[in-house]
């Protein structure tokens, strides 16, 4: 499953004429301070920004649905205009039922960079929606949540990867585990 | 398994001397326009162009070998020169059975390009056999397999990016696996 | 000179409150269809969107920075909310100028990419400015205006390149300098 | 599991002042004559240079962990000052329990580098450990362990990429496994 | 200059039905051992492969077109099917007045990738003709003719980078200068 | 001029057996924060680290190579085994006649990776010397000489790009200039 897809649980977003808004779908298993660098820029671009998470039926995460988008909750409660959501099936179709013509993704690499403008250009191709790219914080460029959960699971210290929620969480699903 | 490797079950490829004939493998798992497109322009660059199939006993596809050759077949009838096949096993020991000299692949964007380069200095290395590369249209660069297959597993229009019989296929099997 | 630097002539643009505006930068010698392509998609994606043109005072290009204004000015007559400007100097002084914190620009290939990041993180640092990048349509990814020149010095068919005014105008130049 | 993490196993390895060493860490399942190349070279660049097979718990490779140690250990008896090691977990713990600064990796080819720098400021960043790369001599630049086993899985013959003991152990698995 | 670009001198080409043909585009200033192993290993693809110089009236070489011309000549002359011939203005007009319908370039690096299929993109659209690349043996791919000349200026040995008929040249050349 | 090459004039390396030294050259035209983290890192990892300043006859820089000396042995006057030297002529030459079998050089991007992939296997190549890459801090990964001198040009802030000698060094340029 890529980013052309995702699963729609609640929606609290509305259109409102002449605003400005844009998507940021990802998987955020968990948030890290990379994802929350990104949301907390791309927001001051926006009249209002979607941060969407992914449903992905066939890949189990570490973190269910519902904590996923707690933590990110929880880590952007000091935006005003940032709005939680979830998706299933094609981001396109989310799009166009919440009416949003933008997708802001966040780019760490180059490497990075082909797959994601291969998912640019298809969500363009079948929907007119655009994507724009928004660099992550070079400081943050060698983020990524698996590596975080990596870390995490050898018993290395990730205060400075995600927020402290965040850490806590990890913590006990890593002593849960008993990896 | 990688394009170093497939496992050759019809071949009615035969060397006429003088004959320039390439070779195009993939797994076709459907066949896309990006690849038509590929396909079409190499024939007219060959004398014969063997499209072959790769067999993969480790993964299965959505469509079985019969049917990837089928849906090939089906779409490339307007070209005289072409001739579906498939193989298994190194695909440097089909193009030496098929007296086939040359490996045509398309290629898509640079992510694409160090893998294909991995795979054509070993095929070389392993039986002196050249792979050249043929630039995809810059139209299908954002089309693959495996994104086809999902636009279609979530109900979305694949029209313009596989030929008719393709999507018919498509259609049938995600409504057969109800997913 | 790159893009963190240009020199400004007119400047007809003023801030309105919650107005959400980007500038589009670049040297535009002459405009493409691969250039009016982002800045019409770019223009629906903002209030208003600033192409601004880049004065380079160590290399004379093929047209004026008045003719390369007039050439955009033109193109863009149909996009009610795209204005036309030119700045000398660092970037960040104009967006600060015209309190605008958006830069937007096209990119076309993984071989942009890095460039561009390293001028958007050196904005960023300098002001605060923040660079999205928009994907070029797949179709107009070879373009640019260096090559187009080229084709036009040596008599090859233009006019898929870049529209028809500025077609003229490279005629008439190509022919003044009997190259 | 990425090259952050591995499982220390044995450990001869005791630090000596002003003695400059580094750990070649790898999966090494079996050891190329790439990796080889790497190690022989590297060898002269240090003191001591400590090759350290990543332990993966979650992934069965070919060869058990005491066997790729063994395939190793036959072919650096010529280095005198390599010493062959294992790890899990986190590669800078081992980094600190064995006192080693240096991080050294072969890199091939472009398509290594973005991947290879992520992991190296991830363990910069955690534990202040410096890794340095060294490219891979042009010659090796498209063999890996993986594209080794799949060739000869398939009877294809790898003599030029392996040393002679463990092409042996090579044929001896492929044939045991019947595949 | 690009290659898109170059001046047609002398021609000895002539068209013969169902004969394949393709020719192979550069400055060629000097050729390298790096060209020959491409030229050698094309001229077997083809039935005839054109080697041909790019006249580029704005940049001064080390060597003039008639030098550079028979450098490849003396070099390529166990080959029997490869013709030497120069061009000036768009290389699709050369292929045009040749009717060689396929271009063929030697890729040795992911950096070459990009500009190389913005020059085969733009040729294909200008014309219809199609552009392969064929990748150079790994052990040539450092090499290139500005860095075998820089290494020749300074006194270093370039006997294993070019033909000894070419390194003479270098050496009467850098000679001459008095560099 | 590339890295390959450059021209020696002071020169108080001495070899002592069983020190390992390494060479970071450059054309530091200035020295700049990125520059410096590169070379206070590598010194650790180093006996003695040489800054060798490549000396380019073709190419007028903003600093002369005196001054371009003094500005960097200024900034790293804190690490003890530093020396800072220049060089012309090939960098395998240098490194010959000191007695220095590695170069290291630091690395910001993928975008550089090519380009000093191919120095290295030049240098390899010419007199088996060794290179080596240190990944640049990401927090500097958008940093040039050029870019700075850029930024300078224009009146911009760069107190956080140099260090405080060399920002004054820029101002007094930049004044007597007077662009």
């Amino acid at each position: 499953m890529s980013e052309v897809s995702g699963v729609s649980e609640v929606s609290g977003v509305s259109e409102v004429s002449g605003v400005r808004r844009a998507v940021c779908p990802g998987s955020f298993d968990p948030v890290t301070n990379g994802h929350l660098d990104v949301i907390e820029r791309a927001s001051r671009l926006y009249d209002e920004l979607v941060v969407a998470v992914m449903v992905n039926d066939k890949k189990q995460g570490m973190f269910g649905l519902a904590e996923r988008i707690e933590l990110i909750t929880v880590a952007t409660a000091g935006c005003g205009n940032v709005v939680v959501d979830s998706f299933a099936g094609l981001l396109v179709d989310y799009c166009r039922d919440q009416q949003i013509g933008t997708v802001l993704k966040g780019i760490r690499a180059t490497s990075d960079f082909d797959y994601e403008l291969q998912m640019a250009q298809m969500n363009r191709e079948l929907a007119g929606v655009e994507t724009v790219f928004l660099p992550t914080n070079p400081e943050h460029s060698y983020l990524s949540s698996s590596l975080v959960k990596e870390v995490a699971r050898f018993g290395g210290d990730v205060s400075r990867f995600v927020p402290a929620h965040v850490q806590v969480r990890l913590s006990e699903r890593v002593a849960a585990r008993g990896d």
